[in-house]
């Protein structure tokens, strides 16, 4: 690989840092979890960065973008990679900065924690049970090899949410502190309304290197499956679990059938064609609680608790069925296999549900998370589909458009096409103030691109590399 | 005073237990709160036991059941007597049962605390906290000096419900223990749906001798007073802060002006004319959430932190305004002020608040407590109510339910005429197997002693005491 004069002289201005250009561990470091989406794998496959920075420290990392500045190179940030959206892959090339050496737990409190970015959300959580018994309110189920500032900068809820909302809900972040890319680099503190400016930006407009984030208990959580005989009543389950307020719980999960069935190896024996699944988190204390609630349902059976079990095989944590991991479980066993990410809101999102299995049953499988949304419980749907063509996922995105319910795109690489097609103003007007530039992770703002942009077809940013 | 003969031989069987039998004393430790009510206050008053007992053990309070039984003496049981509705007045006379010295934490997990019935709120609270920085999920507002026991026989909800809900919702409680007034008293041990009978029964068919709570982490929360121009825009903002699934909770409690400017002394000279009050509790790690919510509201302003302040008279806990201690508060001012305690559903819940104060502004102050119910906010509404008389007091609990906001009476002072107005068939059907002489706690039930009762007019105990 030959390097332009910028990128060499980058690379020789860092060269004191950990610097790995090995080609093959950078294409490693260059991709993350987009190939969950067949459309995503055809646009982007070939990425890679030139080479890969790992600083050790705030002030590393501030020389990083310092000289990236200097020298016009590109720079995307990378936690650990899990993300699906291709958040961490740079498109124009250039370095990623990996933040593996910023993994230190800084401080504990009562009902906080203050982390560098590169900490496993695993970490964090240990750190804080043997603190002061406790944890992060809310992870991704890549807990275990996930770090939490790409869980902050490329994610949104999840195991937790079903309790405490979504991550941009007020008071699920405390605080951040971010880098600007710029001739010097700044050093901001952004807490309340601001925090909206850099949290799921994808790194594209500041990196964070560090976080304050709210803590709760850490319990054993007994981890459950139930099953239904049928997808309705485990939605009504779940849904009405879900506006429990005394039962303290961490994940509702439902799964359409034969999702476990074909899917969950260690689940499928102890289930009968047909059945629906629940995945399930509760706080110890609320286990005669949620056993009263579930007996009032004589369909629910509890064929699997965490704390209390004679499967022959441990099928692990329940949260890894769950949220993105059900798409990865499904996709170990049938690569055509992918997914759509739906909202389907109260009070007739069980009706909304239904007329999509009624018009898509087959091709596309429900599965289904419960989450608070402004006081209510809601279903973010994290829908298997069968993939058969590009035109024909449109088609289905557009199916549930048009009956009210709305796509978060995962086969898409910008925030606005991933989220709600629009432009974020505040992050766009922060972007220019701190990355007057555009180098950092380019191509993943549209607004900042292309603002005319109409979003009928797939966006395709004209800087990326070429295969 | 002279005993009748069974009364002289109960009291000669229990002469070895802690007795009072001094008729001042007895007196006081027959009365309860029931004079915030002026028409339980004409009814109640002359109310008093023939001896008080205080046992020291479960076995001691099974041979005082044992020995009420077997001489045909109705047995009242009482925490502190800090309940409103006549709970723990002996109408009948005979035993009161004392639970002061039952006050042992018996033990602490994570989640749960056992404890015995005649401990403070404020000291499970105290040992849980030093235990393990834990602390009850609710508690009324006379915290400092209520039981647990009388709590959970006698209260409904209270400081936390903004976040856990009611104490009938399914893991807000998790286990009672329970004696039967029986020739030989039975132990029993109730969980799930079997808990309903005998929480919130006034005593009337078992009497707890252990309670199974569970919990919540205890931080230092930070109690606000906040004011707005305008009470609807008060009531928007308690609602709208109560959907918000990140910020951590304790009480979210809004005043009706002149409320807060009349009756609460020390808060008085912060306020302007015609504000609404705001009473809060926030977690100090939710505080940069609240804030960033508070400043969407133009209106709305912070005029006390407990963490930070000037005020040259400390308040006090924001919690002793509020539930009913608002009232308490009202009355020391104004003793013609009494309450009645509203349901306030949403969605419309504000639209009906406005649709009362229309109709009864002046005469019916609105004060409102954030509570869960079924996964929604809500409002318990404990509005003060200048009393006038029974008739008029009636007919603004007729016009309330003309208006479609149900009215739990506490001018009644039998469970089914302070709740919905119906008997409830779990508990009747305990008492009729736990307690068949009826000698719990008489005259509360209604189901038991008039089945035929048509709820048109106040309930007169026939066997009450005559004044």
């Amino acid at each position: 690989m030959t390097l332009s004069a910028n990128l060499a002289a980058a690379k020789a201005a860092l060269a004191h840092l950990e610097i790995d250009d090995n080609p093959v561990s950078v294409r490693a470091k260059s991709r993350d979890f987009f190939w969950y989406s067949p459309v995503l794998k055809a646009r982007l496959d070939h990425i890679s960065a030139d080479f890969v920075v790992a600083p050790k420290s705030e002030a590393e990392l501030i020389e990083v973008l310092r000289v990236a500045y200097a020298h016009n190179i590109p720079v995307t940030t990378r936690g650990a990679g899990t993300g699906n959206y291709g958040q961490a892959m740079p498109l124009a090339g250039g370095i990623v900065l990996h933040t593996r050496h910023l993994s230190a737990v800084t401080a504990i409190h009562p009902g906080r924690v203050i982390v560098q970015p590169g900490c496993l959300l695993r970490d964090v959580d240990a750190t804080c049970k043997a603190h002061s018994a406790q944890e992060l309110r809310m992870f991704s189920s890549t807990w275990a090899t996930a770090t939490i500032g790409g869980f902050i900068a490329g994610g949104s809820g999840g195991v937790g949410s079903c309790t405490w909302g979504a991550l941009r809900d007020l008071g699920n972040i405390i605080r951040l502190r971010v880098v600007t890319m710029e001739a010097e680099p700044r050093v901001l503190e952004f807490t309340g309304e601001e925090l909206h400016r850099v949290s799921h930006a994808y790194g594209t407009n500041g990196i964070i290197t560090e976080l304050e984030m709210p803590l709760a208990p850490a319990y054993d959580w007994v981890e459950m499956f139930v099953t239904c005989e049928t997808f309705p009543e485990a939605a009504r389950i779940a849904a009405d679990l879900g506006r429990e307020d005394g039962i303290l719980k961490k994940l509702i999960t439902v799964f359409e059938a034969p999702i476990a069935q074909d899917y969950f190896q260690r689940v499928a024996p102890h289930l009968a064609p047909g059945q629906a699944v629940l995945g399930l988190m509760i706080a110890p204390h609320a286990m005669d609680g949620f056993l009263t609630f579930a007996a009032r349902y004589p369909g629910a059976k509890v064929i699997y608790r965490s704390d209390a079990h004679d499967w022959p095989r441990d099928p692990g944590p329940v949260f890894e069925y769950g949220w993105n991991h059900t798409t990865l479980r499904a996709l170990k066993v049938d690569p055509t296999i992918t997914y759509l990410q739906v909202r389907y809101a109260a009070p007739d999102h069980l009706e909304k549900i239904e007329a999509i299995r009624a018009k898509l049953g087959g091709e596309v499988l429900q599965h289904l998370e419960v989450m608070k949304e402004n006081g209510a419980t809601m279903f973010a749907g994290l829908s298997l589909v069968k993939f058969t063509t590009e035109a024909r996922l449109d088609e289905i995105v557009r199916i549930h458009e048009a009956m009210g319910c709305m796509v978060f795109n995962p086969h898409r690489y910008t925030l606005e096409e991933g989220g709600r097609q629009s432009v974020d103003d505040r992050q766009l007007a922060f972007k220019r103030e701190a990355d007057p530039k555009g180098l950092l992770n380019p191509g993943k703002m549209i607004a900042w691109d292309e603002p005319g942009f109409d979003y009928k077809n797939v966006y395709a940013y004209k800087g990326m590399k070429r295969p």
